[in-house]
């Protein structure tokens, strides 16, 4: 971690209380590393959904150096008690899966739109000097109509998920205008590294991919292959939301985070298959309910963030691929239990 | 109504089976009388909600031509059954008033975003062949960046009520491009006209500057009174409805509403004081939870609906409020009991 903590103020969260919701997922549970080196006061919140990125060995290394509460975002009582005497709070909890959101989008709507808006209201009663960043997504944008996508590009969510959380983030922003209640919200685009889920591909199709290589069966890709997209290395995105906690230049903003280096999917699993050594991939069609929802090449525009918060993604795509890669082949027993 | 039916298919909702949500409400009922007319089997849903815009009043004439049916539309079960059968949907139920929806987000939430999804999910169960229109809101450009605003102007919400009328909004879209459910959305500019609630401003200021006139009270002007609308007289926004309905051109798409007249709120009141024969205005100070979420001028470019459905205002703002005037002042005892 050290070399990207270099153009953090290394000391800023130093015995600070910090909350993170979905502190047992893939991003949160790196961040908390990242903030108990500072010597954070971190609670993780997170209600352990069997379909969702809480893991608990996210954070076996971590257990006595953090709090950890399970509870679920949707509890409003619960989560009012959490938030008081808080300095920030890390709201990444979320529902990720488009296709779950439309087999079952009340469950998206209650999780990534009411429950923000809970937290919101209680931090509104009880705690309007905390500061939010909330993990949003390029999801929102929809099919891009030009690329890089950057933080003007219309926004048009091709499925419910991107409508929930699309409120989920205006709520946040709103409170900042309107209450004072400091927010900023980071665009995520595909994220990827240790702790990632890797069951299924309900949180990236980049666990899939993992997880298939490991058992020694083919990446499968959708389509033609052609579809372009840009990934940053979890620690990337660790350093985005905490310089973005740090600032108060970033209150009431959205940033988009994305990489410079952008990828066929194609080019992506003979990459990965060259860092593993060994593997197939094939091409499938499109399964139809992911055809509707697909969006096309996207890669964005990073330049805002870089500007007003110096932030640039660090790790090369080869390189976190790589780490990823050792990272699952040493410990897949927490993380899966039987192959495919 | 005569005149302004020239350019619709005057026949075209003969017979059919419409559901009308907020039926009872201002443009529900003034819909409702337009669809009778046609000899449509319509079918009015509405909670009643005394703080809302439902008021049997308003269906008075139309008792023997139209079924009523109370309920909420929060409640699921009772709009899938509703839904079964319907022709055509006019989904217009909704909170309106923007500072009930900063002080109960949740209430605002429930109904404008959790039980649009609700209604859409039962048309995909057992109805996808509805058309829906849905009544969306200009409220969802926030502060206009340029005017007049057309469609491709960016969305930015100032209130709760503008961020989850846009999920709603969205979920019909979504509904119609995934599932192939027709639905099309109207965005309103300010309506007025018979009907509309006068006891407070929940719905429009419009309302209350009525009554303030008839009950000889001064208008009260937030600011300096320079903000410029556009009004739409209520006959012509259910012309918009019906034509709406009437095409499949419209499915998928956002039109906005408007007017070529707009009017400071200064010269408004003065034109509402020369029709009514007398009255008076005073400017007071904005309060200051308006104050946060005014949008300063608004008014829209309806050119994209007229270009595609041939559809433009009729009635000019002067008629219009002469008309609202009289039916006020011959039925204010249906409208409000105690003057203020």
């Amino acid at each position: 971690m050290s070399i990207f903590l270099r153009w953090l103020n290394v000391n800023h969260y130093s015995d600070k209380r910090v909350l993170i919701t979905g502190g047992l997922g893939f991003i949160g549970s790196n961040l908390a590393r990242a903030l108990t080196l500072q010597r954070a006061r971190v609670t993780l919140v997170d209600s352990l959904i069997p379909q969702y990125g809480g893991n608990l060995a996210n954070v076996a290394d971590l257990r006595d150096r953090v709090t950890i509460n399970i509870c679920d975002v949707r509890d409003p009582f619960a989560m009012e008690h959490l938030l008081q005497d808080q300095d920030y709070l890390f709201n990444l909890a979320g529902q990720t899966s488009h296709l779950d959101s439309m087999s079952e989008p009340h469950v998206d709507l209650d999780i990534n739109s009411a429950a923000q808006l809970s937290i919101l209201e209680a931090c509104r009663k009880v705690n309007s000097a905390i500061k939010i960043v909330f993990a949003s997504t390029r999801q929102l944008y929809g099919k891009p109509e030009y690329l890089p996508v950057d933080e003007k590009h219309p926004i048009r969510p091709v499925d419910v998920n991107g409508i929930n959380k699309l409120a989920g983030e205006w709520y946040h922003l709103l409170y900042n205008n309107v209450y004072g209640i400091r927010a900023s919200a980071l665009r995520l685009t595909n994220t990827y590294g240790p702790g990632m889920r890797v069951k299924d591909a309900r949180q990236t199709f980049l666990g899939i991919w993992v997880r298939s290589l490991i058992e020694n069966r083919p990446i499968k890709i959708f389509g033609n292959g052609l579809q372009r997209r840009d990934f940053n290395y979890v620690d990337d995105c660790v350093n985005a939301l905490l310089i973005c906690g740090e600032s108060d230049l970033s209150n009431g903003k959205i940033y988009n985070l994305g990489s410079a280096e952008f990828i066929s999917l194609k080019d992506l699993a003979e990459l990965m298959i060259e860092l593993n050594h060994g593997g197939q991939f094939e091409f499938i069609p499109f399964p139809p309910e992911r055809k509707v929802i697909d969006i096309g090449d996207y890669y964005s525009d990073f330049s805002f963030i870089e500007r007003e918060l110096g932030w640039q993604p660090r790790v090369d795509l080869r390189v976190g691929l790589e780490r990823t890669l050792v990272y699952y082949r040493a410990n897949r027993a927490k993380y899966w239990t039987k192959d495919l």
